[in-house]
């Protein structure tokens, strides 16, 4: 098969696996998630070993530790990968939910019911332990997921597609419904991306280059995010016993994540009185602080920022300080430099606090709250799959429901259209 | 200026007034479409004038008589835009609900916010009443729209945005919100639809073609539906006394719309007694029936259907009549002929009901009632500015709702993440 067919091949299979995934009950879909789970456990050896290939080409081809360090598949990666499965059972299913019934006047009930999308594709970089995650959330939403991982995971990810087709087949479950694509070509990703009759979703995970090619070359629907860029804006009336946790929590708890915070804005009232406290707490815990002048002009511990320092991912123990006239200013400077990612305001203020909500446009908004609340587990919503700062179909994170699509249903008793 | 200068002005003029929709009233929204139903009516004489260049330029172009009618701006078609914005302020307003409130186990209160999508560009065809319906919908949901109706409605899509741009202005409101693209030039839209920095979504309404080359060329989310093959499946345990008025409703009651039936699917335990009463029924009514081999044998009514009939949108009093062994074969010759759309099943059988009801993938699945009841106005959304055969944001009539997205709120008292 050239390598067109084969896409096609695994795209078309996929499409036929979603349509028997339609009438799946929940209790057969968490059956399969246990199954894996049991598997996971079970053929731990072999996966490692699969792994090891991995490792050792990934050694061979210079992969970088942290490279390397994300790619294994270690005793704790698997356990948490059961872990997750097993909480993912516990969740409510949300396919066939019917929302909204409504009585229109001529007697039809209107509803609207909660179904699957049809075929996913998850294009990511190389944690292998994605292949899992996705794949579970995907069948426990009905859907058929195509996997096309990094190829410096490509052996870790055939042996776990292994897996999970064993326990497709144990609940008599079409083996196809999860499919990792077998070949590591890079054509591969723009062959899949025009299957637009045959793919109704694609979600990428990865680097801003991957996401980027994937939005501008595909005839799918993406969802996607680049960066996130989040502020904390201290206001006039925050309270500098929340400010200073919050900051901290915000900058360092996990400083290489999306959520975490790369701008600190505060007003222009506050600033002389709480910049220096902040300041010290940052400094203590190693991040190098750059500001506008105003704020180097109050604390020593704050070094000059240049023009490009605004609005960049540093991913790293490095914070842009601004010192801002008023919340109008703030405001301006989250739109021009913000990802619509994560904002969060300190205040006391009633009326402030409201305003930041309704004002802000971004996927989470938060009063006095660390902005590494913007995740799926943290919010709530149980598992997520992703993080969307596009606002068709899904903003913010993505759980089960943003998995799914709503049909209308109506129960007629012969009404006919006057 | 360049066409390519006076797009990206246009759009970047959007961005900016979408900002300062944020925090409108309701109130004062409703006030604004109070105002242009008051001018339209004031106005009418002006309107029409300008309509009447558009309908010299037609009638010189040679535009066909059904086009021609399209194109007009009677006081009728003028009088039902005044009712439309009045209906439209009575509707409730999405903007700033707040759904799925939920405790943390942190004491943060999360929710998630109804907040408008952003700037939408309308790209249609001939009818000047888009123009208004658009503009209104988008304004009542908080939206900038870019409105980019056919080159020969130009005249009257220049004098409706004066009119909108007046009753913006009057309230107050930046009167960039709604803007019609000055020129006709169709590379307009190319350049429109590259703009995936300022514009969030991207609704096509028209012909097939207009919204396949929208669909391929945007790099914008696009909410679309290209056809409507909808069916009516007769099951074994049908009432024939709701089947025929229910196939006659679907069939021909507008028979040139999306929602209008095109294909007829009778169970074969039934068909002999029924297809002979279904057949005189549609022919009646001035019905071509083109069906199977075994659908010909048992009524002469109809004729024989070749193979590039199945699946066809007639758009027109033809209808397709297939006879099948069981559900299944309706099933899948739905899955396989129909595009997503309106699905009904006739019958009194609840399992087989049900069945339909979560088996079936389309925008509206049906039981006992008439294919043209997929309208939003019909379902109860109040509204409508299109239907979505797609899965993603929307799938069925999209109403206020859909015109609108959810961010996440968190009202904290200093958490930070352990």
């Amino acid at each position: 098969m050239t390598l067109e067919q084969t896409i096609l091949d695994v795209a078309r299979r996929a499409k036929v696996a979603s349509s028997s995934l339609l009438s799946l009950s929940t209790i057969t879909k968490n059956r399969v998630l246990i199954r894996v789970a049991d598997l996971l456990l079970k053929e731990e050896e072999a996966l490692q070993s699969a792994n090891n290939k991995d490792l050792q080409l990934g050694t061979e081809k210079g992969l970088s530790a942290a490279m390397l360090d994300r790619l294994r598949l270690t005793d704790t990666v698997i356990n948490s990968m059961v872990t997750a499965l097993h909480e993912l059972c516990a969740l409510p299913d949300p396919i066939g939910k019917i929302e909204d019934f409504v009585k229109r006047p001529n007697g039809m009930l209107v509803g609207r019911m909660r179904v699957p999308l049809g075929v996913i594709a998850m294009i990511y970089e190389s944690r292998p332990n994605v292949t899992v995650d996705a794949a579970a959330l995907c069948l426990k939403t009905g859907n058929a997921v195509i996997l096309r991982g990094g190829s410096e995971a490509i052996h870790s990810n055939l042996a776990l597609a292994g897996i999970l087709k064993k326990a497709l087949i144990s609940q008599g479950v079409d083996e196809d419904a999860v499919q990792v694509i077998p070949v590591t070509d890079r054509q591969a990703i723009d062959i899949l991306l025009t299957q637009d009759e045959l793919i109704d979703l694609v979600i990428p995970r990865g680097g801003e280059s991957l996401i980027r090619f994937v939005a501008q070359n595909s005839r799918i629907p993406v969802l996607k995010h680049y960066k996130g860029v989040c502020h904390i804006f201290v206001d006039r009336d925050a309270d500098l016993e929340k400010a200073v946790p919050l900051v901290i929590n915000s900058k360092t708890h996990r400083p290489g994540v999306c959520n975490a915070l790369e701008g600190l804005l505060i007003h222009q009232d506050v600033a002389a009185a709480y910049l220096p406290v902040l300041a010290a707490a940052l400094a203590e815990k190693g991040v190098e602080l750059r500001g506008c002048p105003q704020s180097t002009a109050i604390s020593a511990q704050i070094g000059s920022a240049s023009e490009s320092d605004w609005g960049t991912e540093f991913l790293d123990l490095t914070l842009c300080v601004k010192v801002v006239k008023d919340f109008d200013e703030a405001k301006a400077y989250i739109q021009k430099y913000g990802s619509r990612h994560t904002e969060t305001i300190v205040t006391e203020n009633y009326s402030t606090a409201q305003r930041f909500l309704g004002e802000i446009d971004a996927s989470a908004v938060m009063i006095n709250a660390s902005t590494r609340f913007n995740d799926g587990g943290q919010l709530g919503l149980g598992a997520e799959i992703g993080i969307s700062t596009t606002k068709l179909h899904a903003y913010g994170p993505m759980g089960l429901e943003e998995l799914t699509t709503r049909k209308f249903i109506v129960y007629g008793q012969g009404q006919v259209r006057e």
